[in-house]
């Protein structure tokens, strides 16, 4: 979506906006811990988020990818910049194909490195009127930068002005503006833009106050005025970065509010990166989500934002936690579900091999992480951590729990005790309101519902007693499959439904179902994922036995309780199965103290 | 879908079956007035229905015409006859073209005449084959004709059994028989069929008796056995109708029962295009539907079973009560819409002179039933007749009215009684039973919904006051629309979801939406439903222009309350709308007693 129509949305509506911005990092592990940072940051609510032009070979490519993995995994709106000045033709045909196949709509035209001349603005805006030219047609929404205390090069503001007003008139439909601390300077020059014609939305830059020597040196750097008080208030506490954030956190959110106070209805925060000090700000505001008013999901899960995605409305429950590795395996798909899984499913799903799909982390990380489990029970405890909030991830989860799963905590605690391993869960939910702060989602003023659902690992000498119980109660429908590929029903080829929302004024939306196909291609991603994680250990270690042996023997089931008006019936049918060996600890290398026997079993 | 899935589908589920007969007609009332009857049959659940071969010109194509109006209107999975030895090659051809194109799938494949020789049975086995050949692969199901008291050219029962076997074994999978009294006797026919090594299907035929006269003459006719004791219980009231009819039922009843014991598990009754003597049987078998057995509906409309119509299954509530004329405005469509409608719906309806979309019964019928009314309050009553089921149809609606109406009937006769003329309307549901007796529909086991609906006319006068107080509440949604075209809505082009059902195993199912293009399609046929009864009275009545007046005036509105947990709200809105000159009579003929002034007013 552009980002004017975004704007003119919370006008409309009387809501204040945000966005973020972001930039490449240098090294793959700071790309990693950043999208964990941005879906984290998706949780805020932005409108949108912008990812500046990464100067250079490597970076600029980064760029791209991050508009992407934005745009397709977190389903972030997203703002490419382009700095038209030193980019060449070419460079920026590149970067628009690339924002245009990751389904981004909206650019930042910027200047970069200083103009020198006349001609050289002209040739900016020549590359800025390109990504409006017939092959984009009007794809791209075009923003342009504001220089509300004159550029390095250019100290006269009104100057700055008359330039910007001429980038305004060849198009563009917002401005965003360099970073400034006095908000009364601000206004003053906000209104010498009106005064000379410029209508369109003015977005100003925040920069959250993250240290004092950040603060200083970027002042410095950037000759931004900092208003003396603003001095007298942090110099006192310079060295105490938790009272610079503290202090830093209500002098920017008082400027935030004279803006707002000023008619300014939308806040676009320099991020640097980090979450924590807009975060603060956000919160200071009264902007951040919270019980009373949680942010509205158009979905349960985050809608994809990829190009030719954005009608996707129905997905299989299974990668509910790995999100990331559902977009990366259905990204070549030619259409996507939309109302109703049968009508436009796609027969394959990707391979395993394709970026995200595998296990997050280096071996020594996620030995770290989880240690190095010998018997179920020490499985078991890893899991039980995972639901305590202890863990960040497990190896089918690549997010902390989430708060649904608190109001099923304790379900889930005596299954995991019980040594069988939980993959994915759901309580039933009997119409709620769809702006419910945990279970709700889509347009205001409707009723949302879903069906109680456990996945989870079950060994292979316990699949016909749970079977059986399963078949005893109507309502319940399973699938049972194992890595071998047997699979084991009692559904016919029909999705089922997960969740579904009614809304005024629209069609029935049913954006989770289970489904046989899906479930096959999952059970492939489950067992590779556990045989990833034995993996991480020494091949002679017991850790790595257990885990594999887990992996080729149990039974990875899921279960739906039909009858949405309950949800203890799919926990309940573990309360009397016995897990053979439970807390028998698998002997170590046979070198150290294992017997020909033991070892032997093991292998089994 | 074939006759044998439908026989093994009861059987698997232990449940019997029933099928009903019927032959073309040889009148045009007559065949409206089978329309009718087979309609209100459809409620007994039939798992088919047959249609005799009409031998010669119009008749054939009646049978032809008669498969295709029960396939796609009713909903009836048909079996056409054809009477092989005494129709041509070409003749074959074309029905069975026509039971194609129908969406037909079943032919009971008859002798029709006697034959003369064993060179004639093998004709007959020709043209028999010929409806299994390539042309049609196996889209239809092939039964034949058994006779278990032999034919009236053969009483050599075994060497009828002989030819039955040959048919049988050159691919017929079930078996119809000829009409009978003697249970045992059946019974033995049966296990001699058996032995001749006859497996598939064997379905009795059965005649229920209707007066004495009728069962004299087609038992002589037929040379069908009467067991002696049933001459005894039926000569002595030979002359009183209903006694026959009572002990008739029981002693029918009493032979399928015997039947049924025997492990015959489906009846094929002959209705002679009658329902009640067949009616009087099942209820006395228990077999008839009733609240504590509805008859499971797949949907709450009745679906259509023409081809490449199966898998339809949303449809606009504006047709519930004109399904008739729904199937005909959209026969054409390349697709229908399947899980939901704006995936598949077609751009056009079809236009209103297509047959079975106008106003049904001659003049004189309609102003024989309607009367002649003068007023508003003229109107207001026939649509409270309606509503108190004391008139058969409205002008918007082919049938009484149903079970569901009487939950909102007190909240329908208060906006009729205030003048204001309903056409359709639903209660709100939350969440009943699937088997739900009124409210139910699909599959066992399910929950279904739906959201108080009221659609009716409005003067245009009040039409302003009406929608400000639609507006003042968030949950309403509504269209209203003109004869000129005009059009006011608060909704968006989103469909809006009226009836949805949640189910086992199951995708959401969402049946009846509001939608704004079929809203208008559906305006032009309710306002040529007003002008079509208008039109029944003479030009210068003032019945003629009291319609026409309101046609040409009042708006057709709908109104949705999308809070599906009450009912109250659209019907409350109309309590204190006062109608202007409610009860005023529009004069007569100026002739007779109008003054010039009155005269004038009538006409604006």
């Amino acid at each position: 979506m552009h980002i004017r129509e975004k704007l003119a949305q919370k006008e409309a509506a009387g809501e204040p906006g945000i966005s973020f911005e972001f930039f490449p990092p240098k090294t793959a592990q700071g790309v990693q811990n950043l999208y964990d940072r941005m879906d984290r940051m998706a949780n805020l609510g932005p409108g949108f988020i912008d990812i500046t032009w990464g100067a250079g070979g490597r970076l600029s490519e980064l760029t791209c990818e991050m508009v992407g993995v934005a745009q397709s995994v977190y389903g972030l709106e997203t703002c490419m910049h382009l700095t038209c000045t030193d980019m060449g033709q070419e460079k920026v045909d590149q970067a628009l194909a690339a924002a245009y196949k990751a389904g981004c709509t909206n650019i930042l035209a910027l200047r970069g490195d200083p103009p020198r001349d006349k001609e050289t603005w002209e040739a900016a805006d020549g590359n800025f009127r390109y990504a409006k030219d017939l092959k984009y047609g009007n794809h791209f929404d075009i923003g342009v930068g504001g220089y509300p205390e004159g550029a390095d090069d250019n100290d006269d503001v009104d100057q700055l002005i008359d330039h910007l007003k001429e980038k305004v008139d060849a198009g563009s439909s917002f401005i965003i503006t360099q970073m400034f601390y006095d908000a009364e300077n601000f206004i003053e020059w906000v209104k010498k833009c009106r005064a000379k014609g410029i209508t369109i939305p003015i977005i100003p830059g925040i920069m959250p106050i993250q240290t004092y020597a950040a603060f200083i040196r970027r002042s410095n750097w950037t000759k931004t005025r900092v208003p003396p008080q603003w001095m007298e208030a942090l110099e006192p506490v310079k060295n105490d970065d938790a009272a610079v954030r503290d202090i830093g956190k209500h002098l920017i959110a008082e400027m935030c509010r004279k803006l707002m106070a000023s008619g300014l209805n939308h806040l676009h925060f320099y991020t640097m990166n980090l979450a924590q000090a807009t975060r603060l700000v956000l919160e200071e505001l009264g902007l951040a989500p919270s019980d009373d008013s949680p942010i509205q999901r158009p979905l349960p899960w985050r809608p994809s934002l990829a190009l030719g995605r954005r009608g996707e409305d129905v997905r299989p429950v299974f990668w509910r936690n790995r999100n990331s590795s559902y977009v990366a395996r259905t990204q070549t798909w030619d259409e996507y579900p939309n109302g109703r899984w049968t009508d436009s499913r796609s027969p394959a799903f990707g391979e395993l091999d394709a970026y995200g799909v595998g296990l997050k982390g280096t071996n020594e990380q996620n030995i770290k992480l989880w240690g190095e489990p010998k018997s179920i029970k020490d499985l078991s405890d890893i899991f039980i951590r995972f639901l305590e909030g202890k863990l960040e991830r497990l190896p089918w989860s690549d997010s902390p729990i989430t708060a649904e799963a608190s109001d099923i905590h304790d379900l889930l605690l005596n299954v995991n005790r019980r040594g069988f391993l939980t993959i994915n869960s759901q309580p039933s939910v009997n119409g709620v309101k769809s702006s419910h702060p945990v279970y709700g989602w889509g347009p205001k003023n409707g009723f949302v519902y879903q069906k109680a659902y456990l996945e989870l690992m079950v060994p292979s000498d316990l699949i016909d007693q749970l079977i059986a119980k399963i078949e005893q109660n109507d309502d319940l429908t399973y699938h049972a499959t194992r890595k071998n590929g047997d699979l084991r029903t009692n559904t016919n080829d029909s999705p089922n439904a997960l969740t579904w929302g009614i809304f005024a004024g629209r069609e029935i939306i049913q954006p989770t179902i289970v489904e046989t196909i899906s479930f096959l291609a999952w059970k492939d991603e489950a067992y590779a994922l556990g045989d990833d994680w034995a993996k991480c250990h020494d091949a002679a270690s017991p850790s790595r036995k257990l885990i594999q042996q887990v992996m080729n023997d149990w039974w990875l089931v899921n279960i739906v309780d039909n009858d949405f008006h309950r949800t203890n019936a799919v926990f309940d049918l573990f309360n009397d199965l016995e897990i053979k060996d439970f807390a028998v600890e698998l002997p170590g290398k046979p070198e150290t103290n294992g017997t020909a026997e033991q070892n032997g079993a093991a292998k089994n």
